[in-house]
């Protein structure tokens, strides 16, 4: 457990009318201002891009991934230093040659709940960069493999047992080994988490990978997962339209419902082998 | 069932290693534009304001509540004209002498993940708007009541069996009757809907009322519950730290993990009667 990702509390818990008081665990949730230094060497910019709701701990991971993701930076080449020297601030200071895209952010970002990208521009955006990676180099696992996902985040995910209140995002490989979990108050956080750390690992696309949502699959959660060279998303919970509609889009195999040995396929079932592979 | 909330949909089930094709229900995502028109009457100006993924239905009543939870407006009678002829786009008409607080929005509004008001300011203008409801006019009310209100909101929440992809928001009198559901993909939204109705219905500060939560309690669902001055939170899912700081800070009972017989109580316990009272 990541100290500053749960916090304890005393709790009064009812049960059948019957009251106690009992020692529990909180998720965290305090406020991350990302802020950029940008511009050529003559004229050095700051900018303030975003103050948002988060989970403590990876902080330089979810930055540099929500910089990436929202299409604002396009590779770690850009990123020259990362200060989290103040709490609750990171600053990150972008290579003289990088020219942020804060276009989107200036016309599209000023919103509560979760719309980084609408509209045709920005899906042509996502299509530029994923273009290379979904077609080529493929992949195909089992139906076998994947009932199994959940329970391996589950064994891994252990603030979450803690407190209940965490979602998580987890990155497996095409055998099934869990390589990476990230967990935040926020879907959208634990997903920028997991992609900043790969970014920063220089392992981006994530082509031959399998990404796990615990909850449900939005829009932007797939719109991440694209930028990030995802092939395979599956989700615990429900999908939405635009999510399976952009999944589609993008030729993404797209999983819902992923409970003990049952699943839904609404997108890109031709890399997973349902029979005679399990 | 509201018929743009869910889309019909064909989908590939994986049962223990057999597939199968059948007609299913996702929840709709579709990005929503807010736009207000302000200013006095020899200088009036349009302004976009937000971009939101939302579920469609009941979009006037989303905006309305979302202008006013976020602090830009104060009261219904700011209100001049909805529109919503255009498809996926609100504009609201505010009236002349109405002065939106559009300072939050410039300068915190940048985020994908849900904070609208960070830090001590906002909380200050949160207790501005509630001063006067939180404390006078005390109710109370039972551990049984509580425990009787997640059945309520399933009975009555069609969408979310269908598609298993909405989160619900919904308000209970102190007697345990159900007043008013709203769905949507993000719980943020579900509950600026519901906050939006009693606004346009001149209902608030909604001070005799429970709101329950279908899912987790974040930082800024209690902080747009304060706005509506509703004094008894009850969520189904985990609280986070600073949903438990915020609701300490307004004396706002705040109720988690309420399922079957059991709920736990972080803030605000003088309002519920446990024992003798069941």
């Amino acid at each position: 457990m990541i100290e500053t990702a749960a916090a304890p509390v005393r709790v009064k818990k009812i049960s059948e009318g019957i009251a106690s008081e009992q020692d529990d665990f909180l998720a965290c949730e305090e406020p991350l201002e990302i802020r950029i230094v940008f511009g050529a060497a003559e004229n050095r910019q700051k900018k303030s891009i975003s103050v948002t709701m988060r989970t403590p701990g990876n902080d330089p991971e979810f930055a540099a991934g929500f910089l990436f993701t929202e299409g604002i930076i396009s590779s770690n080449a850009e990123l020259k230093t990362i200060n989290d020297s103040i709490e609750n601030r990171i600053e990150i200071e972008l290579s003289e040659e990088s020219i942020p895209d804060l276009q989107n952010q200036e016309r599209n970002f000023y919103t509560t709940s979760g719309c980084g990208v609408c509209g045709k521009s920005s899906i042509e955006a996502i299509r530029t960069i994923t273009s290379t990676s979904m077609d080529s180099d493929e992949i195909k696992i089992s139906a076998g493999l994947i009932y199994s996902l959940p329970a391996l985040l589950r064994q891994a995910q252990n603030i979450f047992e803690q407190t209940g209140g965490l979602h998580a995002s987890a990155l497996f490989d095409i055998s099934g080994k869990l390589l990476l979990l990230r967990e935040d108050v926020g879907r959208h956080n634990a997903l920028d988490k997991l992609i900043g750390t790969s970014l920063l690992a220089s392992e981006l696309p994530l082509k031959n990978h399998i990404l796990l949502l615990s909850g449900r699959a939005s829009f932007e959660l797939i719109q991440k997962a694209a930028m990030a060279g995802i092939k395979i998303v599956a989700a615990v919970g429900a999908p939405s339209t635009l999510a399976v509609e952009l999944a589609k889009e993008f030729n993404m195999t797209l999983i819902g419902f992923l409970r003990g040995q049952r699943f839904n396929i609404y997108s890109g079932e031709k890399r997973v082998a349902v029979s005679g592979s399990i």
